[in-house]
Formats: C-alpha cells, structure tokens, sequence
C-alpha cells in the first residue's frame, strides 16, 4: 500500500517515520518545508525520544509528484487543511484520506476535495528539532473511524489502523470516532487558551482554584454541544486535565498555544473553540464562555 | 475647612492641587512616596495640560502629622485602601471622608475605620509625571452621596462639593450616588481587561465586533448586577464605551489596566470584575463572563 503523509511536521513525522519502517507500505512524505524536504530525501527522517525510528519516506513540496495514494494522513495545522488538500487531491482520487489533526472542521474541509473521508484523533506528541529530526515527547493511541458525510470504507480504515499498529503507532478502528475527537477538542479548547492569555503552565492553570473552575466551564459547555449531537465521549475530558497537570506528565509544560503566542504566530484557537462555538450554535446549544475565549485569543492574534 | 486627601497619586493631586489653591481651604496630602512629598513640600503641586494649576498643600508620609481634618478625600489605588484609611482614620475622627477611587468595596473599607462616609466616583483623570508634578489629562465631573450604612451628613456632602466644584473640580452632591459609580465601574470592567488580555488599545476593543460583543456581554451582567440592587444608572455605560472609542478621544489609549500587565503591576481587577461578582453572588445574579475575566486576570498576575 501507498500512503502520503500531509504536512510532515512534528505529528505528521511520527507517521511517515514508523510507516516507512515497514517493507510493505510506500511512503510519501508531502510539506512545504523545503531544508526538512531535502534533509529527509538525503538522510531519512529520524525520530528520538520516547522511542527512536529512522524511516525513508519520499519527501516533496511539488504535489504534481505524488503518484496516486491508497491512503492520504493530513497532519497540517488546521489553518493549512484547505490549502494543503486542495493542493494533493489529486493523489487520493481513489484513495482514502484521514486527518490526525487538531481541532474541529477538518474533515469537512478535505471532504470538499475527497470522496472517502476517514476521522481521525491521534494523541502522541512531539516537535521539529531540526530538518529531517523530529523529537517524540509522548506515546498514546490513535483513533479512526469513518467520516459519516462522505465515509471511508470499513476494511479500508481497518487496513490502515493495522498498519500504522504495526509500525508502532497504536491505533484503533472504530465505528464513530466522534468520542474520542470531541474529548481531545474539549479538552484543548478548555486548557490551551487558558494557558495562552494567563501565560500560565498547564500545571498551574489546573491547580489555581478559580482557574481551573473556568477550565471546568469551558468543559461543560463543550460536554453540552457533543451531546446536543448525540456524541458519547470515550471518557471525561477532565481526567485528561488531572493527567496532565500532573508533576510528572505536563505540569510545566507550556501548552502549544502558549508557544505560539510567545512567538506571535496565529494560533488553532479556530478550530478549538471556534468550532464548539459552531457545532453549538448548530444545535442551539449556548456557549458564552467558548465564545469570550474565543475573542479574547483572536483579538491578542491581531495586537501583532 | 481643611481637607486631607489620602493617596496623592494623579487623582489625588488633581484634588489637593486645586483645592489648595482656595483662600478657605486648607489641604493635606498624605502619601507614601516620599520623593513627591518632598517636591510638593518644597515645589508646591503642579498640574498641567487639560487645565494648569500649582497649589501649596502640606504634604506627608506620617500619619501622626496630619491634624483633625473636616473631611478625607481617598485617592488611593483600589488595593491600597484599607491600609491607607487605617493609617490615617484618627485625623478624622470628627470628619467626613469621600472615596474618588476605582471599583467597588472602598467605601466598605473606609467605613471600617471611620463613621460618616461619601460614596464618590470621579471621571478626571492624569499620571504622574515627575514628583510634585502631574500631568491632566481628562477633565470631568465628580458625584458624592451618602454611604448608605455610615452616611456623612447632607450638608457636609454639600460643603465639600461646592469646595471641589469652586476649585475647579465640577462636583455633584446627590442623594443616590450608586449610578455614576455602577455606571463607571461597569464600563471599565467592561473595557479594561479586555484590553489587558488583548494588548489592544481602547479603540480597537470595542471595534472589533467580536470584542465589543464580548464587552456588551459583560456590561448586561453588570447592568443586571445593579438593577438587582435598585441602583439606576444615570446613564448607559455603553455610551461612554462609544465615547471612549472615537478617534480624538482614547481611540490609541491603552487601559490603566493594560499598562499596569505591561508593567507587571497588581490590577484593579478584584474592584472591577471581581466586585460585580460578588455583589451578583449578595443578590443571585449570574456573572459568568465577569467571573471568567477576573480569573484570566488574577492568572496573568500569577504568571509574573
């Protein structure tokens, strides 16, 4: 089988890496990112950390170069998803094409360009160190389940959870990947802007009372909206929350959104709150507090 | 009459300045920061843009100096205001004392240590420039009225209004003075975080149609936190929001509040937003949105 990896930044690297690994599955590794680009085509592309794994996927930032695809992962930020599906459709004209993003609204974005969509949430984490090297903080499992609108064939999902299992990246194929998505965004969008406007560390913003009542809040409107649409969450997003502000898992760790406001760059806050904000607007479910996070972030985006 | 104003800080000096300059006046200044009293001992005060002025008030940093005084003027910083009146509550012992400040619980203070109380709000407003020197930048009107609990006498609410209105200070004595105050603070709880949080000047809060429906939000908790109350504003906070906006007015102005993130100083926030809190919480008026600013807020304090 072959798979493209779009957008091969930290989370899309952890994929292309492990699936190169295996004799059987071609791997292209599609990102704009040209000296990363060239470093992978020269040296592979090399993994360290919480495990290590050096695979040699095909790099390019040309899409006219990738040949036709069984399966599409996108990995971009969500700001990118349109862009960047637009750009390699037609790679997966007969293929199917799964999201490992961040947020709500990408699977519709690339079912405006594909026909076989596959939903996706993956939870291990890590970041670029450099070209071609890509540090992997956390291990956790992955999740793929047909997107309803426009779905992917079950043994087509079920083929590509068992590869990426067996490259090392656990990942289950499930009937409505909707729980465990909604979870991950419920618990982002209560968490990550917090963190951002406070300048806080994710164990700080947990363990401050009044703090972390706001994040219980953000939370509860988020548990409203997933189940206006009849979502049933996998598990609480608040165990989430005590996991990780634990000393030992992510208590000093400055939450993504975070970073990206200490470096100016536009943040996810779109597709985390904004998209509560309009799955609950849909279904007439109020979130006020979504909504003033949501404005608070975007209006501290346009200060730069 | 002889007048000591308490926190000669820009507001304060606006009063001490002016009032010293009446024939019947005598004025003290009271303050902590002894280069300023010693400039305004030495120099006399000076105010100058809006309106110029220089007036000779006796100035210190000893509580034990001040002499019985008719009436107390407390200018203050928020916080500052039960230290400041318990330093100094013997001189007026015999007095009446008014509070110019920001926010919501001074009166509350200040009646903890003395008996006859002015409830007061003040739209003048100035920096120090240099000690003994400030700088005024809006002029505006000043209302007075009893403390309900411990109220000061009409007619001393009277004598001092017209003192500060002759000196240039125009000044209202009215039965019910909870309006202005409710409308001031309701307007800046609305608009001062907001741009704290943000970064954003005054103008470009309440243009951004998301942040001014944010700032709305905030101002209909306040306005359902006062009616609660059987306060009526003397007039729609929003408009001084709308005011404040425009190009010649405070459009590039950044908040007291944002200067004070900027410089990592303690805000105004329990006064503003946490006062509205807990006067909605007194009379079971949700304030969710105000709640979540004040919590922002005190994180980005604990950020520093």
């Amino acid at each position: 089988m072959r798979v493209c990896v779009v957008g091969c930044g930290a989370v899309g690297s952890l994929f292309a890496a492990t699936l190169a690994q295996l004799d059987d599955v071609e791997v292209w590794a599609y990102d704009l990112y040209r000296e990363h680009v060239d470093a992978i085509n020269r040296d592979g592309l090399r993994l360290s950390g919480a495990a290590e794994a050096l695979g040699r996927p095909t790099a390019t930032s040309d899409p006219g170069e990738l040949p036709p695809c069984d399966f599409g992962i996108v990995a971009t930020k969500a700001m990118h998803t349109s862009a960047a599906i637009e750009a390699t459709a037609a790679a997966f004209a007969n293929g199917c094409v799964a999201t490992v993003q961040n947020g709500l609204g990408n699977e519709e974005a690339i079912a405006k360009h594909t026909e076989r969509v596959i939903r996706g949430t993956t939870f291990p984490a890590g970041k670029l160190l450099e070209p071609g090297h890509v540090q992997w903080d956390v291990k956790g499992d992955t999740t793929f389940g047909p997107f309803e609108p426009k779905p992917a064939p079950r043994d087509e999902i079920a083929r590509l959870a068992e590869a990426c299992t067996r490259a090392g990246m656990p990942t289950h194929a499930v009937e409505d990947a909707r729980g465990p998505q909604w979870r991950k965004v419920i618990f982002n969008a209560a968490t990550n802007p917090v963190g951002a406007l406070t300048r806080l560390t994710h164990g700080r913003v947990c363990e401050e009372p009044e703090l972390r009542r706001l994040v219980s809040s953000l939370v509860d409107e988020g548990k409203a909206v997933a189940a206006a649409q009849g979502i049933v969450l996998d598990a609480d997003p608040e165990d989430l929350i005590d996991h990780a502000a634990k000393p030992e898992v992510a208590y000093g760790h400055k939450a993504s959104m975070l970073q990206d406001v200490e470096a100016r760059r536009q943040t996810e806050i779109d597709y985390l709150n904004g998209g509560i904000v309009r799955f609950g607007e849909e279904h007439g479910i109020p979130t006020p507090l979504n909504r003033a996070i949501w404005s608070l972030v975007k209006g501290l985006e346009q200060s730069w």
